[in-house]
């Protein structure tokens, strides 16, 4: 697994980088650079939260210290036409082939964002190994550096949620089967029977219940059912 | 296609609401709801920046309201054990496996973010039809909101980078085929021949050229060939 660290080149206002370290953490990540950022002060704290300590261990880098301790240098650009016209930012790709680009790389990987206003200059983008790219609306591309680091962290944190089991085969045939039971008890005709079950299989097979979902609906079916038995 | 709209339920901060605003244009979205908002000032339009309409076109409505107008509601909630563990927040879905449940669904679908401080009430949640959660990290798992809905938006939003070509088959041939060429110029053994040429069909297949990173391979064979040809 690459050691994967973000990198804001010459940001311009403390509230992003405050920012910046949240959602830095948010995805599990811990490494911020810096490069010549502006005084952090009690906006950037408050921003970032509950990440005070990603912002407090940012490293302070030039440009170049970057290319030098870094494996692989990322850099991320907005998609503006009088710039990707130009081979220096082709091919680019987005964060989420950007992910696959890195399975299986080790070392540290820089992903580097550019100044609020203008970027990274072409200097800087042809010391670069990659271009990423965020696909954005042209109506408004451009995209708050938070907002796009919290982007590329997303896609590239590999997390998985808690998982929660689903219902087995096992269940779903018992429930299935208590369905078509419960289609003889209300003479539910014959000739429609069939297409009935397929239509019950096909709602309940695409919701994908959990197991708790399932012992819900056998345990409604069977209140139904003791109504019915009962009725006055 | 679904109509999507983002529904911020009890926002506290105007500076969120204006982020907000901004990340719903830069997806390409237009629609932003707010339920019972605070007042709305210079910071929101100053983080608006330039989807300042998004903010002024916003859409006041009370909970049922747009449970009303809506044809599918998702609330989003953060992935804490305490709240996960209820039946009530389960199952739950990445905003990845979102997207594809929204796929081929028309009308109104209004995804619905929480109050900064606790999200969205059980009442609240009961009212929905999907439960969506942003895989995060369990050191700090809780998003800002503004960087939530920009992550939802970013996975629903369909976009496509603008396309650029590939090389062809027939110019990656034609470039294998100078490389073989140039490999005899320099006198490169035969019995090492075979492997080499798979090694640069490797090395230049997995790297996937443009047509104009090929002709500048091209340029620069030729080129060092003229030099091979013309040595004092």
């Amino acid at each position: 697994m690459p050691e994967i660290e973000f990198v804001l080149c010459e940001p311009l206002y403390e509230g992003n980088i405050g920012f910046a370290a949240r959602v830095i953490k948010n995805f599990g990540f811990e490494r911020m650079v810096l490069i010549n950022p502006p005084e952090i002060g009690d906006e950037a704290i408050a921003r970032s939260s509950h990440a005070r300590d990603i912002l407090e261990n940012a490293e302070r880098c030039t440009f170049d210290e970057v290319i030098e301790h870094s494996n692989l240098l990322v850099a991320t650009t907005g998609e503006l036409s009088k710039t990707i016209s130009t081979a220096m930012r082709m091919p680019y790709y987005s964060p989420s082939e950007l992910r696959g680009m890195l399975d299986g790389i080790d070392g540290r990987v820089s992903v580097i964002f550019g100044r609020e206003n203008w970027g990274l200059s072409n200097e800087e983008v042809k010391k670069c190994d990659i271009i990423c790219t965020i696909p954005t609306s042209p109506v408004y591309p451009i995209i708050n550096i938070s907002h796009a680091i919290g982007i590329v962290a997303y896609e590239l944190a590999h997390l998985t949620r808690r998982e929660y089991p689903h219902a087995t085969r096992t269940e779903m045939d018992s429930l299935y089967s208590h369905f078509n039971d419960f289609l003889d008890r209300i003479d539910h005709q014959d000739f429609k029977r069939e297409n009935t079950m397929i239509m019950l299989r096909r709602i309940f097979g695409r919701t994908r219940l959990t197991p708790r979902e399932v012992t819900t609906m056998h345990g409604l079916l069977r209140r139904t059912e003791w109504h019915l038995n009962n009725k006055k």
